[in-house]
């Protein structure tokens, strides 16, 4: 197929080297001419000319900053009128609504969202496995043709993803659950530590750690992407904070009285719509969660032990469903949790104090 | 020395098991007496009589549940007038502010909280490696003698703890801005993801798995630590909750004006001070944080090949300082994200291509 990639950035750039790789036809190009030729000498795809490719390609890829993407979508749907067009934005809703007061040509355009990124930008930071076993969620409109759903899950499966599909709305809302909100969450916990004194925050454990692992993010990518997805967050936002506020009234009526039931009811349901909660998120590759039974297993913190327990473990022959390393403060031992189905756990224990390992509970 | 243990629920029975391994002499006693029975068969200890033991213990360790703690603490030192006196409890100001009432002789009391626990309770679920290599807080007060503070420091060492001083508030703001506001931020993310429909939930990445683990802790315990420490943790949740509220009126207004600057600015900043928090966290064994550079490893889900790529780092030599195992949504690879220190980070990348394994980025 014949792909024509508007703006050369990580995803534009990544995308182009993914499809030369495949065999694919790419041509590029970007309002900063650098960028594209940058692109095309990192072998993304050839320059198209100043009216664009010469040939009409199948699918025009918009993969422009966030701000510039719907008029940059209808601006394609105009220039190629018989080709089918995407764009690679993390928020859906709000191109098919400029789209629609555009009157746009809604038949040839599916939206779509590759879940895959790197903490850097640009084309130098492109690589051609950036959609390696992705997700790459498709978001057709009522109005989509079944041919440009085809086209754009055809080059998204030669790019290496996993093609998903899901309403605009309905995918805008479900990032503002499972990663926008979370991404808040991480950095307004992170930010109460500026408050705390050294010998405080040393305290700090494999919980804090996890919980605040993502706000070392980039502020200037994540307030375009909240702000692109405003109406959605806030309503999940508004729900936590509801939430939030009963827990702050509880602790209040914990300070005036330490028995205060109602008070303690409130803070245990908290706490137990957080398992339900939880309990929801599928397991690996999408699948329904697993219960995995952990192995945990003390580490000598020497070069080589991590490996020799990796070793030991391939050579037992139990496959690792998960894996996290824990070191707590001024530790001299790190603690493997070694996630494992419920049935392999008791032998792999077994096998592994065999060979002289320290398990853990 | 000579150490009673008051409590021989999971923390009692560990340190029973540690202290017992470590040569000291333990007696146990238990308002419930076949617990007490159940840890002494488990090997934590001699069973103290009905009067309690025939010697004077040197160190009286209170390791019932929270509500109990300050009054079986004043218990213990009068019952014992030369024993030193400490406890476990995780939230520590309530219990000094308690025994103040009591007026008792705080001279010979010395709080104390190690950082280490299980998701099982009870004596059945004690190990006498529980506190190995953790962190455990002790919190004078500037009436507690020096005595008190080196024969807890002892005990602490004996059991396999690493020691670290506090006084009782601050220890008590920092559990509640480390773990204790972390815990209810997980719980109010997963929570939201109740409303969610499966196609939704699907779409769950790392980013969500780790800011939402620790969401399934119990509601029982958490409902005692979380009332036992109102004040600190309300504290923190209120700054929070300001912060929380200026993001969803931020996004209000961007939902008015996409180019609302002030809204904008509310975010960038929001994101800015998760960074700066988050940069506060020591790194590994409570050093400071350390920049480590991440090599990426795609991995076959073939049973074997985590050990097979371990194997090779620990023959390549480097050594591991964190390691991540990301599984996405549907994806036939595993991405691992092996942290080390930038100096050998070319180098391992270079040798691991060498052994035919796929780098990603």
């Amino acid at each position: 197929v014949r792909v024509h990639v508007v703006g050369t950035g990580l995803i534009g750039t990544s995308l182009g080297l993914a499809l030369r790789h495949h065999g694919d036809e790419v041509t590029l190009e970007d309002v900063i001419a650098t960028h594209a030729a940058l692109a095309r000498d990192l072998g993304a795809g050839r320059l198209a000319g100043p009216e664009g490719p010469e040939e009409t390609p199948d699918l025009v890829v918009v993969a422009t900053p966030p701000d510039v993407t719907a008029a940059c979508v209808a601006d394609s749907l105009r220039r190629w009128p018989t080709a089918v067009v995407t764009d690679v934005a993390s928020v859906k809703g709000a191109v098919v609504a400029a789209l629609r007061t555009e009157r746009a040509d809604l038949a040839r355009y599916c939206g779509s969202h590759p879940m895959a990124g790197r903490e850097r930008s640009g084309a130098v930071a492109g690589r051609r496995d950036l959609f390696d076993g992705r997700a790459w969620v498709l978001t057709p409109t009522p109005e989509t043709s079944e041919r440009a759903v085809r086209v754009v899950t055809d080059v998204a499966r030669a790019a290496g993803a996993a093609v998903r599909r899901l309403p605009p709305e309905e995918h805008d809302r479900a990032v503002a659950a499972v990663s926008h909100v979370p991404q808040l969450a991480a950095s307004l916990v992170a930010a109460r530590l500026e408050d705390l004194d050294e010998a405080s925050v040393a305290l700090a454990g494999q919980g804090l750690r996890d919980v605040t692992r993502i706000a070392a993010s980039d502020p200037s990518l994540w307030t375009q992407i909240l702000a692109g997805n405003a109406p959605a967050v806030r309503d999940v936002l508004t729900a936590l904070a509801a939430d939030l506020g009963s827990v702050i009234e509880a602790l209040g009526a914990l300070e005036g009285s330490a028995d205060a039931p109602g008070a303690r009811g409130t803070l245990a349901r908290t706490i137990a719509a957080g398992n339900a909660g939880h309990a929801r998120i599928p397991g690996k590759h999408g699948a329904a969660p697993t219960a995995y039974t952990t192995v945990r297993v003390l580490i000598p913190d020497e070069p080589g032990q991590l490996g020799r327990l990796f070793a030991d473990v391939g050579e037992i022959g139990t496959n690792i469903e998960e894996f996290h390393l824990d070191h707590g403060l001024g530790q001299p031992f790190g603690l493997a949790e070694v996630d494992v189905v419920p049935a392999a756990a008791a032998g792999l224990a077994e096998a592994l104090a065999d060979r002289g390992w320290q398990l853990h509970g």
